[in-house]
């Protein structure tokens, strides 16, 4: 067929039969797919054929960072080069009782690095940040980027979620992926993370990628398939990169929902709080600090952030960032000021034993039940409700003891957690044959 | 994840994800699917990206008939009980030169069946009844189908376009696989196909399936595997079927172009015209007596066929049809009185030899650059311009010899064409090594 010349260099229609006949498309093509698609040149329909095609087909490498790159160009980068120090961002892909990011922004900024962090809000069985911020009454999380920056010269750490100039292309996209069946696909996972991280103008990245029941990524090839791609797309780019593949498989920690889950972070910026918690946060800022050029090592980096826990500057850094973005700073040393649930139950043991394993996207969704997280976007979040764990995988258990409490608002939703709760414990008369660890891989740098 | 309870039975976007990861959809689900598209409940986006993983995934053979049903409840289904002759159609996939139709219909007709042919227009390379016919000064294709039911009754045949009332379905699918690359799945043509032929109530069906340069199936095993798919779901919703695998390697007759077709099918209809049209409209009216219960064997069916020619009875009828149609029936017996482009212009060997191959779909899109077909749906058609070709495969040639007669109405146009055409013939030192059958296969029914 031939075709009448125009001024659009590639026809929609012949990028998408390109991804659905596995022919690798040109940088230059899927710049101006998404290109068009952002405008609204290109119709929510021809880009949910191309998502289709890209999902079960696959991107190359070359395609992912394509794509990446132009969801990034899609709206504003940050430049924040007229900071000194070097700018590092974490990121989770999210989970269950999964609070790190909390004690993290604080601890980096504490040790002299600059800690930009956009997050996001739960969606489906996970938690967001955001939604726990809220939860401290006042906490602004809505800022436009002229105070995000001046935030970050104040005090080194700020966090917000994703403005509208911040790669619109991943929102509009995002968007049309949830309800057409196109979310499962690595690559395009990778692209919406990384674009928008990459906006933030930062340095170095440090990915913690979860694996196991709780995880969107619940085989660890997967998990690992998934890192990999993310950071050889951050390296592509010029970025300081590393994945950590980290257990999901339980509740991480023993507070899960929102405002309980800030209970649960004073504490590890006290030096106390869960093992669990308070290790993978060591290994995580480890990384930070390390990548950041503050740390010569990971090790040294974890050294660091025990200390600046230690002497209190971590906290105080946290105390700084509420109160700069407007949340009520006496919450730090006064938990019982966040909003609390007027009701508790216990769910107690049905039998003696070990617990073997916690269904932890049941125990993900028994607070979503409750209110605490959204079914769809628009849902409002309950942020008082939640549970909190007394026992974790290997505890020995009595038939009556309690397992975990619910904090609850609504009776009728309560029950529902609770069924859901009581089937997520599985215990058995051995314990668990081997524990699984609590970090399974790192991808991307040696340390 | 829990979801809340809502009327709709089906949510789409489960739909979706079960045919991306190749779970088998159930009846309900498709009807559902469909229905919503219809009605507008769901939207363009989410049929799109069902429809891309349809195509990269396939259907099984229940999907596809329950597809097929699906999209032919969407509408009106013609019920034709009222007539006692059985009612019999022939559909073609499509070809250049293939105008065995406007053969067909008025044979099968002069022989005691009823024919309700609603046919399609021309699109990409190929040719579409609708636009030879419209050849005819005064041929209406736009009747409804009260109209449509009293021609039949006065003379066994009526030719008419797709109708606003048939498969509404396919119309709207249709219109958004065009813009989405999800055309080419040999599941949604057969959906596409059989819902539109069996909303005109037929009992039997003969299918034309091409193979070759000029057909979109280009390779034979995709041709078998569509055929198989056909007669498989006309089966299963009870309709006698057959499935010819025929050649279209290279045009069939000599004439391309709507008008200079219809002056081809007048030499067939009068016992004359080239072999390979001749044949084939033998073979296809064979089958459709033969499944219609008016012949006892195809052998027979077509010695009828060609008796009903000899007879003149098969030329009157189609007069009749014309003239019922509103066209004037004049033409019949005056070709001349069709549109005539104002110019030819002969394409003329460059070398001597044999005629090796001719690149069917060339030659197709040769006539879309004269005008006479479509590049988009929206074109208007100039149905006096096309080519008489001189040489088909196999004939020798001289240098400077006559290879085809192009007849046009745009100097610019010519030329394209003319490069075309020039292209389009190969020729070689000896004849080709064999020669292709005019018919590769036959699919669904011993004869």
């Amino acid at each position: 067929m031939t075709s009448s010349s125009t001024a659009v260099p590639f026809r929609a229609v012949d990028i998408i039969r390109k991804k659905r006949d596995q022919v690798e498309l040109s940088p230059e093509e899927i710049t101006a797919f998404v290109k068009g698609y952002t405008s609204g040149e290109i119709p929510d329909y021809q880009a949910s054929a191309w998502l289709m095609a890209a999902v079960i087909r696959g991107l190359t490498r070359a395609e992912t960072a394509a794509l990446t790159e132009a969801m990034l160009r899609s709206g504003e980068v940050l430049d924040l080069s007229d900071f000194s120090a070097r700018k590092v961002d974490k990121h989770s892909t999210g989970g269950v009782g999964d609070k790190t990011s909390l004690v993290l922004a604080p601890v980096a900024a504490a040790g002299g690095l600059v800690v930009p962090m956009i997050s996001g809000r739960g969606l489906g069985h996970t938690g967001g940040t955001l939604d726990k911020l809220e939860s401290i009454p006042g906490f602004n999380v809505n800022l436009p980027v002229t105070d995000f920056r001046r935030i970050l010269h104040a005090c080194g750490c700020c966090m917000i979620g994703q403005t509208a100039e911040i790669a619109p292309a991943d929102r509009k996209l995002y968007a049309l992926r949830d309800v057409t069946g196109t979310v499962e696909s690595p690559y395009l996972i990778c692209a919406s993370i990384m674009s928008k991280k990459l906006a933030e103008g930062i340095d170095a990245l440090v990915l913690d990628v979860k694996t196991g029941s709780g995880a969107f990524m619940k085989k660890e090839e997967d998990a690992v398939f998934l890192a990999e791609l993310m950071v050889e797309t951050g390296k592509r780019m010029g970025k300081k990169m590393v994945a950590l593949i980290t257990d999901m498989d339980q509740p991480l920690g023993r507070y899960v929902g929102n405002s309980l889950e800030v209970v649960e972070i004073l504490e590890v910026l006290r030096g106390r709080g869960p093992d669990d918690l308070r290790d993978l946060c060591g290994e995580l800022a480890g990384w930070m600090f390390y990548l950041g050029g503050v740390a010569s090592s990971v090790a040294q980096g974890k050294g660091m952030a025990e200390q600046l826990i230690a002497s209190g500057k971590a906290l105080d850094k946290f105390r700084q960032m509420v109160e700069l973005q407007g949340g009520d700073p006496r919450v730090v040393d006064d938990p019982s000021r966040l909003p609390r649930a007027r009701h508790t139950l216990e769910v107690t043991a049905q039998r003696s034993g070990y617990v073997n394993a916690i269904e932890c996207e049941a125990v993900g969704t028994a607070c979503v039940v409750l209110g605490g997280g959204r079914e769809k976007k628009e849902d409002s979040v309950d942020r008082a409700v939640g549970m909190i764990l007394h026992k974790k995988v290997g505890d020995a258990v009595k038939t009556g003891e309690s397992l975990c409490v619910i904090h609850y608002n609504s009776e009728t939703r309560m029950q529902r957690a609770k069924d859901l709760l009581q089937k997520s414990y599985r215990i058995a008369d051995a314990p668990p044959a081997q524990d699984r660890p609590l970090v399974h891989g790192v991808i991307g740098e040696e340390h």
